[in-house]
C-alpha cells in the first residue's frame, strides 16, 4: 500500500473543503450570523492541514485500484468529519453523531435528516447543508482530477471508485478532460435551474440552496414542509430538473458535441424515462381520489416519482398516507435508482436492465439450447467482466442490506420502518415510510444504528466496494 | 415441442395421483366419513384418464430441457387441480380458488392455509391435505422416474427441473437408481419419525399426518394451534426431524454407503447447521424475558428456527409477537432456506454460500489484482455455468418477488403483510408476519391475489424457470 499518495489525496480534499467553506462564510456575512465564525475557523484549519499534507513532492506515484479505493473512502470520511464540525461546534446540532449523520447524508446526497426543525438552523448552516449535496453529487475526487495535473493513467482508478454505475465511460481519452466536461455540464444545468427559480419569484438564497439539493439529487430542504409550500410552477421545475439530473451525463455530452441522434438512442435513458412515465401514470390513477382534480394528482405523482427514482428525496405531500399500491411502487423505485453516470443513487437502471436481460437469455437458452444469444446493451455486446461485476454488486448489495437490517432491528421498530430506512440510506434517497416517512426524521434511531446508517449512506454513494475494502483486514496487511 | 411425451407424462401423473388417493379413501373407511366418496370418484377418474393418456406407445421419445420443464410445470398444475377437487366437490372448502390454493400450498410444501378452522375438516380431507406435503416434498416426477422404465439419458432434464438446488447431484450414474435411493431414504426417515411419535403416545392418525408435514417440510397442521399443544418431547422431535429433512440427501446417501467422513465434511450441511445454531442462540437471548425459563425460550427458538429455515412452517408459539430483532432473523431465514437436494425450499444455503464467496473473491481481486483465486465449494472448483445459473436464479427470484409484491399491494394491506406473504409463498414456508402471521391465514386476499400467490408457490417449488417458461410465448411457438 502506497500510503503516501493516499495522504496526498487527503491533503487535497481538505484544502478544497476549506475553499468550499467560503460560501457559508459569505452567507454568514450577508445575514450577519455569528455562527459563520465556526466555518471560518474550520476552513482555515482545513486549508492549513491540507497544505501540510499535499505540498510535499510524492516519493512514489505507484497507484493501483487498492490505493484508489482507500483514498476515495477515506476522503469521504475526512470530508464528512470536517464538514460536520461547524454544526457540532456551534451547538446548532448538539450531538456529534447527529452532526456527522447530517453531513454524511449531505455529501452522499441522501437527504435523510435527524432534525425535526430545520428552520431553526441559521442561514449559513442551511446553505452549507445544501451545498454538501452539490459537492457530493459529482464527487470531490472527480473535481480534484479535473484540477490536478496528475500524469499517468492511474487516476482512472479514482474515478471508477467514485462514479456511480457499473462501468465508467470515459467521454474523452483523458480522465482530466472527462472530469472537467462533467463538472461544466453539472454547473451549467444547476445555474439554469437557479435562474429559472429566480424568474418564478423565489429568493436567491432559496433558489441556490434548493437547486444544489436538486443537482446533487440530495433532498435537504430549507423549510420543514420540504417542497410542499412552493407554487405548482416551482414544483414542476423541481420535478423536471430532478429527472434531468438523473439522466446519464453522457447523453448531455453527446448533445454538446452535436450528436443528438446518438443521445436520444441511449437505451438507459429510454428505460429510465419509461419507468418514470409508467410509474407516474399508475400512481396518478391510484391516488386520484385523494386530490381535488386529476392534474393535482398527476403533479404530486410525477414529483414523488421523480424525487424517489432519482433518489433526491424532496416531497410535496406525505406519500406515506398513499394507498399500498402507490407506496409499493415507490419502494421499488427506491431500489431501481437513476441512470449510471448521473448524480443519482440506487442500483441504477442499466444494472437492472442488464440483469433482466440475463434472465431472458437463460429462458431462451432453455427453449433453444443450441442458440447462442449475445447480450447487448446500448448497441454493444456486454463483456463478461461487466456481467460478473454487476452480479457481484447485486450480491454485495443484498448482503449489506441484510446485515444492516438485522442490526438496526435491535431498536425494535416495525419492519416497514427498518426496511425502508435501510433502503432510503443505502440508495441515498432520504425519506422512507412509516416512522421514517417524509414528515418524520431519522433522530429516532440509537447512536449505534445511526453509525450503521451512515455506513450504508457512504457504501451506497461509493458503490459498495470502497467501503467494504476499508473493513477488510487484507487491505491493511503488508504484502 | 414434442407434445406427445408431455401428455404421456401427464397421464402417468394422473394415474399415480389416483393411486395415492387410496390413502384418504382408507381413512374415510376407518372413520366412516361419507366425504370419502369424493376421493373415490376423483381417484377413479384420474386412474382412467391417466391410463388413456399413458397406455399408448410413444411415437417419438425426443426429449429436451424444454419438454422436461413444460412436463414438470404442467404436471404440477394438473396434480393440483385434481387434488383440489375432493375439497371443492364435497363443499368442505366451498370456493374453487381456496381449494386450489390449499392443495397447491400442500403439494409445493408451503403450508400456507386459507382456512381459519382446520379442525372443521373431515379426517380423510385432513389426511389428504398432509399427504400432499409428503408427495410434493420429493416430487412426483422423481417418483415416476423411479418406477418408469424410460431408456436414454433424457430423464435428467425432468429431475433437474423438479429437484431443489443449483445443480442436481446424481448419486449414481443412473437417474432411475438415484430416484429410487432418494425415495427410500425419504420413506425410511418418515417411518422413523412416525414410530418415535407413536412411542410418545401420539395417535397413529396424528403421527402420520404430522410426519408427512415434517418430511415434505410442508407445515399443514391438523389442529388450529399447529404444534402449540403437543408435549415438549414431541415438539423437540419435530424440531430435530424438520432440521434432518432440510439436510442435503446426499449426506444420508454417503452414510448409507459407509462414507461417514465424506458425509460430515459436507460444506453445505455445516453452513446450514451453523446458521441454525447461531440464529437459535441469538433468538433465545432476545426472547428470554418472554418465557418462564431459558430452556422454554430455547425450545421455542429452536423450533421456530428449524421450522422457518427448512421452510416447514409449523409453529409452537405466535412469533409475530416476538421482538423486532428475532422477527428480522426469521425473515432472513425465510430467504436462506434449507440445503439443496433436501425437501426444503428457499434460495438454498449452497446458492447463498457461493454468492457470498463471489463477493469475497471480488474484494481479493481488488486488493491483489494479479492473484487469480479459484472459487471452491464442497472441495471442488465451481464451474462457470453453475455461477451463471446461480446469478440468473437470484435475478429471476428478485424479479418475481418484485412483480408479485406490486400486484398484491393492490389489496392495500401493510407492507409487512405483503412482503412476508410473498416471502412465505415463494420460499414455500407457510406463515409470514402481521396479517399472515402464524395465528392468521391467507383467506384475507382477493381471488386475483390468491392466484398470484399460487403462482409464487409453484415457482418457488420448481426453482422458478419451469413456471416462467410456461408463460414465455416462445415456448409455444413452432420452430
Amino acid at each position: 500500500m502506497n500510503i503516501g499518495i493516499v495522504f496526498y489525496f487527503l491533503g487535497w480534499v481538505l484544502g478544497i473543503e476549506g475553499i468550499l467553506m467560503i460560501l457559508p462564510c459569505v452567507v454568514a456575512l450577508i445575514y450577519q450570523e455569528p455562527s459563520g465564525f465556526y466555518f471560518l475557523g474550520v476552513a482555515l484549519f482545513c486549508g492549513i492541514s491540507g497544505w501540510l499534507l499535499a505540498h510535499k513532492k510524492l516519493k512514489s506515484t505507484v497507484f493501483y485500484a487498492k490505493e484508489g479505493f482507500v483514498a476515495v473512502s477515506l476522503s469521504w470520511i475526512v470530508l464528512s468529519f470536517f464538514g460536520a464540525l461547524p454544526f457540532f461546534l456551534s451547538g446548532e446540532i448538539p450531538l456529534l453523531e447527529d452532526a456527522l449523520f447530517e453531513v454524511i447524508s449531505g455529501f452522499t446526497t441522501t437527504g435523510a435528516s435527524v432534525l425535526s426543525d430545520v428552520e431553526a438552523l441559521s442561514r449559513c448552516m442551511l446553505m452549507w447543508r445544501s451545498f454538501t449535496h452539490w459537492i457530493g453529487g459529482m464527487g470531490v475526487l472527480v473535481f480534484i482530477l479535473a484540477v490536478l495535473p496528475l500524469a499517468g493513467g492511474y487516476n482512472i482508478h479514482i474515478m471508477r471508485a467514485e462514479s456511480p454505475g457499473p462501468s465508467v465511460g470515459k467521454l474523452v481519452p483523458r480522465v482530466r478532460t472527462t472530469a472537467k466536461i462533467l463538472y461544466l455540464i453539472y454547473l451549467f444545468i444547476t445555474v439554469v435551474q437557479i435562474i429559472l427559480l429566480l424568474f418564478t419569484g423565489m429568493p436567491l438564497f432559496d433558489s441556490m440552496a434548493m437547486s444544489f439539493g436538486t443537482a446533487g439529487t440530495g433532498g435537504f430542504g430549507i423549510v420543514n414542509s420540504s417542497c410542499g409550500d412552493y407554487t405548482s410552477l416551482q414544483q414542476w421545475i423541481f420535478t423536471i430538473f430532478m429527472i434531468l439530473f438523473g439522466v446519464n451525463f453522457n447523453v448531455y455530452y453527446l448533445f454538446l458535441i452535436r450528436k443528438p441522434k446518438d443521445a436520444l438512442r441511449c437505451e438507459e435513458m429510454r428505460g429510465y424515462l419509461g419507468i418514470i412515465l409508467v410509474s407516474t401514470l399508475l400512481i396518478t390513477w391510484n391516488i386520484r381520489g385523494m386530490f381535488p382534480d386529476i392534474l393535482t394528482a398527476l403533479k404530486h405523482a410525477a414529483f414523488q416519482v421523480g424525487s424517489i427514482i432519482t433518489t433526491t428525496g424532496y416531497s410535496t405531500t406525505d406519500f406515506d398516507l398513499w394507498p399500498g399500491f402507490s407506496r409499493t411502487i415507490l419502494v421499488c423505485l427506491m431500489f431501481i435508482g437513476a441512470c449510471a453516470g448521473s448524480t443519482g443513487g440506487g442500483i441504477k437502471v442499466s444494472r437492472i436492465a442488464i440483469a433482466v436481460k440475463t434472465v431472458n437469455k437463460e429462458l431462451s437458452s432453455l427453449i433453444h439450447p443450441r442458440n447462442v444469444k449475445v447480450l447487448k446493451y446500448e448497441g454493444k455486446a456486454i463483456e463478461h467482466n461487466v456481467l460478473r461485476s454487476i452480479n457481484t454488486y447485486l450480491v454485495a448489495y443484498i448482503l449489506i442490506f441484510t446485515v444492516s437490517l438485522l442490526l438496526i432491528s435491535l431498536d425494535n421498530f416495525d419492519l416497514t420502518t427498518n426496511f425502508t430506512a435501510i433502503a432510503a440510506t443505502l440508495n441515498n434517497i432520504g425519506p422512507g415510510l412509516s416512522k421514517v416517512g417524509p414528515t418524520c426524521n431519522f433522530g429516532i434511531f440509537s447512536p449505534l444504528n445511526k453509525y450503521i446508517l451512515m455506513f450504508d449512506m457512504l457504501a451506497g454513494r461509493l458503490e459498495l466496494f470502497p467501503m467494504l475494502l476499508l473493513f477488510a483486514p487484507r487491505t491493511w496487511m503488508r504484502e
